[in-house]
């Protein structure tokens, strides 16, 4: 039998990789990672574990991306590991939070590849750490989108929105509206990580790596 | 100055602690953890880098702490930790996400002591992996709860409730009635983990440790 791991490597800090990521990587027969245009920030992250490694990159073309794109992934991943051995497909973040990694498992024929998942440290995470902005105290509900939708704020404690490039002002007006504090992450675990918390400076910067955190106040 | 790291151990598997949480727990003067009656997930899940350091446990008596024990624990925390040198507070999972270090984090002196905090991989996460259940594609929203509130699943792809010991057969059947599959995951990432998907299963469990996602069916 073949098998593969979905690898999360976490947001892109190389000490964030947890250590079974890092073991399975060093075992792996093949290492499968999406292909980006500009920096792979999941092959950036494990560099060092890669080396002399066989790496195959798969094109999801962004904004066209079909079903066709996903089975042939899972084609190239079911071809291109030897029987009885393993390969691992990583994917910033965690596997099971928007990531191709669900699309592909659902493609592969799981009577001739076995799956398994290792998870990763989500980007909202490590985003509450250094902002310092509690996800859930007891009693919290907690709401993760990557799209807003501000009518399913009530009741919610704490809400992350993921891919903030468009919509940045009507989504703080929408916060300060309904009695949210909020933080701005920028490039998360990165080099040039930035928090913000003023809106002219969020509303300016246009960072695709970015996303905010809003919690409602004590008060309200 | 001083300066305490909180620090998620993840859900028990050592080999999902990140890189950084361990070295920072291999370079702390002291370790802090909540005092548990039974076992001490974090601790055990720590065990071989703290042997020779000074642990020091925290009591948060269950379901009646109060406000006073936190100030204690921040002042212990804050006595305890040499001036120059780090502590290391250990939690499960996140210490952003339903965690003691929360209310401890609000009560130190910010002028007298930095905080750090390194996140650690959710149960959840785990959860998702195990089950194989997608938290989130493109598009969907993820509810994390740690007590059941049924009028807010409208809108919601996917959903986590932990702390599920009582409620277990109401909560299964409002999922039903929505349109959700579901599956209970105990003990993840312990010895003697199980992942069930069998209603008459599910609510004749009593395990303390575990939590139900549930995913909303594609046709609905």
């Amino acid at each position: 039998m073949k098998k593969l791991y979905g690898i999360g490597t976490g947001p892109g800090d190389k000490e964030l990789l947890t250590i079974k990521a890092v073991k399975k990587i060093q075992g792996a027969s093949v290492v499968f990672a999406p292909s980006n245009k500009d920096k792979n920030i999941a092959l950036d992250t494990v560099e060092e574990y890669i080396q002399y490694k066989k790496v195959i990159l798969l094109d999801f073309p962004m904004g066209k991306v079909t079903e066709k794109d996903y089975i042939n992934a899972a084609q190239i991943i079911y071809t291109e590991i030897p029987e009885g051995e393993y390969g691992v497909y990583l994917t910033i973040g965690d596997p099971m939070i928007y990531s191709t990694f669900i699309y592909i498992m659902e493609k592969l024929d799981k009577n001739k590849i076995q799956v398994e998942i290792i998870p990763g440290i989500p980007s909202f995470v490590l985003g509450a750490a250094q902002s310092k902005i509690p996800l859930t105290v007891k009693g919290d509900k907690f709401l993760l989108m990557d799209e807003f939708q501000e009518n399913m704020l009530d009741n919610i404690d704490t809400l992350c929105i993921l891919k903030t490039m468009k919509d940045k002002e009507k989504i703080l007006d929408v916060l300060e509206n309904k009695g949210f504090s909020y933080a701005y992450i920028k490039r998360v675990s990165l080099k040039d990580e930035k928090v913000l918390t003023k809106k002219d400076e969020i509303i300016k910067d246009k960072d695709y790596l970015s996303f905010i955190i809003g919690r409602r106040k004590a008060d309200d």
